[in-house]
């Protein structure tokens, strides 16, 4: 299966999104439009310190309130995705990591954005409280490790890379071998 | 902590997604720009059948490639998640559920995003082929239920929702009264 484009308009440049509408050639032959977000893609991090994940709560003004999430943030032009990973990390948290594994990738929307996703899980955390941003208006806050399935079920989190990067992790925790 | 419009721009109004840049007061009374993606929100399903979920491989157009996701679809103005849960699993994959439980609500990329998604477990599926939607260019394809966390971890889901959907599906199959 494939589309192919026959003609791109650009709408939107923008600070962290781009937009185009471009018209698709099916592979039955047919015509179709397809809206799309750019985005230059993202990290998110799971660090896990003494069987507790570190979370960050911030407002998200699409959603109009409050999240709780684990860290992440968008890759900077030609940004290697592990270095931006350490580099969120310790602008939220305040922490840094000693050891920052790649275990998950995926997009986000695909059916509209162009936003792919790298997650890490972070280990060996040190505190470095003097490097966290204070720009960056976010709290951080612990979630026990014991308590990740209960806080996706029960509706604290209601984020989905946040569910699926806490769930993933989870089982890489019970296995690291895999 | 929240952030209060001052100012709103339209950027663009489209089929799925519409756009528009507000600027904000923050908490502190600092000024910042908001780039947002007006969505009207989408339901996810994960239809079990006999110790497997019934999936869908589509050509995702912002990602470049195919994909393997859990059937999904956008509201339709007024309409109810669960309807158009059952809505998108017939026109997606052919199958009607008996039952169709609400399991979890997320955002997808609330830093720009406001689309929100609603989550289902479908099950006692019945087969009505010809009410299957040929528009939808998707091909129905099957996926172990036990092999849920390998297509994850090895590469073959690539999709955040279907992750975050099917990691927390396993853990409602492995324990219904949850």
């Amino acid at each position: 299966m494939f589309e192919t484009q026959t003609e791109t308009r650009r709408i939107y440049e923008g600070r962290i999104i781009s937009v185009r509408v471009d018209n698709v050639r099916l592979e039955d032959g047919r015509e179709a439009v397809r809206e799309v977000v750019e985005h230059p893609g993202a990290v998110a991090v799971v660090p896990v310190l003494d069987g507790r994940i570190v979370m960050v709560r911030q407002f998200r003004y699409p959603a109009g309130r409050e999240m709780l999430e684990i860290p992440a943030g968008t890759l900077k032009a030609g940004e290697d995705p592990q270095e931006c990973a350490k580099r969120e990390l310790i602008e939220e948290t305040g922490y840094r990591a000693a050891e920052m594994r790649k275990f998950f990738h995926a997009w986000l929307a695909p059916g509209y954005s162009e936003e792919q996703m790298h997650f890490f899980l972070a280990t060996g955390l040190i505190p470095c409280q003097g490097e966290q941003d204070e720009d960056e208006h976010v709290e951080v806050e612990m979630l026990e490790v014991s308590d990740v399935l209960t806080a996706v079920q029960d509706g604290r989190i209601s984020d989905a890379k946040t569910a699926a990067g806490l769930l993933l992790a989870l089982e890489f925790l019970k296995d690291p071998a895999a």
